[in-house]
């Protein structure tokens, strides 16, 4: 625990604080010694700050430690704002203080700005690092946005957020299969889904919505399935297939939408363009579905 | 179900609709029959609407079908809106066709208004019925309010959503009874915490919340624990405990702050009053907290 308490974000310090006392935090990206000057990058989780320091006019503790310092260590900066054109957003930090809470050890055992490529088990190794990638960090944060996104959009829509129980006593869908849990002393299993208790909801509240874990013990033989995965499930009184279409074409348009806006720098770190759908969406009978398939030499059979 | 697609809430309807066609669908509350006027109310999620029908200009085949409506049942009416100064919202609609998707059987199990009072085996027994209590209505609805103003709160507070894995390794506190889950060849647990998941994603986002459900196979002799309950956690690096509690009292305040004002129905039919708590709260050290408890009668030795 540091002594020093963070002020700032690194996105907060603009040229408008110029002279002013701030205290950031985050991890080092990267360091360069010109002998005479030390500058360091950090970075936190809304951007990056330059932190700039002169032998000549920094205490020499602080020139020192600076120079220690190695990649994705993690520190405390407290110093003053400095306007400086060729720094990253137009200002740097001059330090006055330096307080390395946690030092990376080196060589790292990956490396997060995602230029040396590494395996699947070293990133899962090495988790807390791998999540520092600017992709991994996107994806993050473009989630988070999609997640706010559907629940403004199914809220002002007149859904009501619920959250059904996890440890069930049988299975909701037929043909799923499921994970056993020792209840005491009794057999329970992990849902598959909140479609027995949103039916029971429904029955009170028309319109309700859960975003949640669900679990499916299928031995999948395929990156694209999780045995848990977070699900957004509707369920709405009332209604047909068709307006549930609707809704939900509307749904996705919003999403697309808002992510767009919100999250357009971190959908540039991902390289992918969104652009909203139009409505209604283009609709395919479930014949059509498998002649189109065929075409494209994919042979389902009716009904499977 | 229906062929009539409802085109409007109950709240929805105000006298400014007047001579308007609607299509409305909710529940029977209540029915009386005057002979040559017969009227229900019907609710939905948002409120109540009378409907009335009168011998001399209503359509026999409606006006029987309103005669032999049992309350509960489920119901879809079309007709127009008519301002009438005697009805709750100052409005009426006259019913030119109704659909009964559901015809609830008499007597019910329960009463939902909850002027007679059920077991809850009884409640538990007819759960749909209960939850139309206006109480546990209310509750739901007071629910997503709170759930709403914490994310709003912890987002505008430069906190991120995420999601970690339910089904895990190993226990994360110490201490904690775990629910064992047959996790295909393996043994795996129910997460008692997102703690370790909290601790790894704040090395890279700083500051993170998760609302989802936690477990503990703890056997509790008190109707104030659940074994599956939804829990709100956040962590946040570079943070010490007194930053931590600043953000807390924070938070409540907010949230007591914003449901008090967009849950002021919803708390009158609890019959709760909020007020916000003022900022900082009363502190109590540990040695204080159990002097306090000594002189209410309970003692509690050190460190238990």
């Amino acid at each position: 625990m540091g002594r020093l308490k963070i002020t700032h974000s690194s996105a907060s310090i603009t040229p408008a604080l110029e002279g002013t006392k701030v205290t950031v935090g985050g991890f080092v990206k990267s360091i360069r010694d010109l002998g005479g000057i030390r500058f360091f990058v950090l970075y936190d989780m809304e951007g990056e700050l330059q932190v700039t320091a002169s032998k000549a006019t920094t205490r020499p503790e602080v020139f020192t430690k600076i120079g220690s310092l190695t990649p994705e260590s993690t520190v405390v900066v407290e110093g003053r704002v400095k306007v400086a054109e060729q720094a990253p957003g137009g200002v740097e930090i001059v330090p006055e203080r330096i307080e390395v809470l946690s030092q990376a050890v080196v060589p790292l055992p990956l490396d997060p700005s995602g230029r040396i490529k590494s395996t699947l088990e070293t990133r899962l190794g090495a988790r807390v690092l791998d999540l520092r990638h600017p992709v991994r960090r996107a994806i993050f944060k473009i989630r988070h946005i999609t997640l706010d996104a559907i629940r403004k959009f199914l809220s002002s829509n007149g859904f009501l957020e619920v959250h059904t129980p996890k440890i069930v006593a049988t299975a909701t869908e037929s043909g799923a299969a499921l994970f056993p849990v020792a209840y005491f002393e009794r057999e329970a299993f992990l849902s598959q889904s909140p479609q027995l208790y949103k039916e029971i909801l429904t029955g009170c509240f028309q319109k309700v919505f859960e975003i949640g874990p669900i679990f499916r013990a299928e031995e999948f033989n395929t990156p694209k399935h999780l045995n848990e995965t977070i699900s957004v499930d509707i369920e709405a009184a009332f209604a047909d297939y068709e307006e549930v279409m609707q809704l939900l074409e509307k749904l996705i348009a919003a999403v697309f939408q808002e992510v767009g806006e919100r999250a357009r720098e971190e959908l540039k770190i991902v390289g992918v363009k969104l652009s909203t759908p139009k409505i209604p969406f283009e609709r395919l009978t479930y014949r059509e579905a498998l002649e189109l398939l065929e075409k494209k030499g994919v042979k389902v059979p009716w009904g499977e």
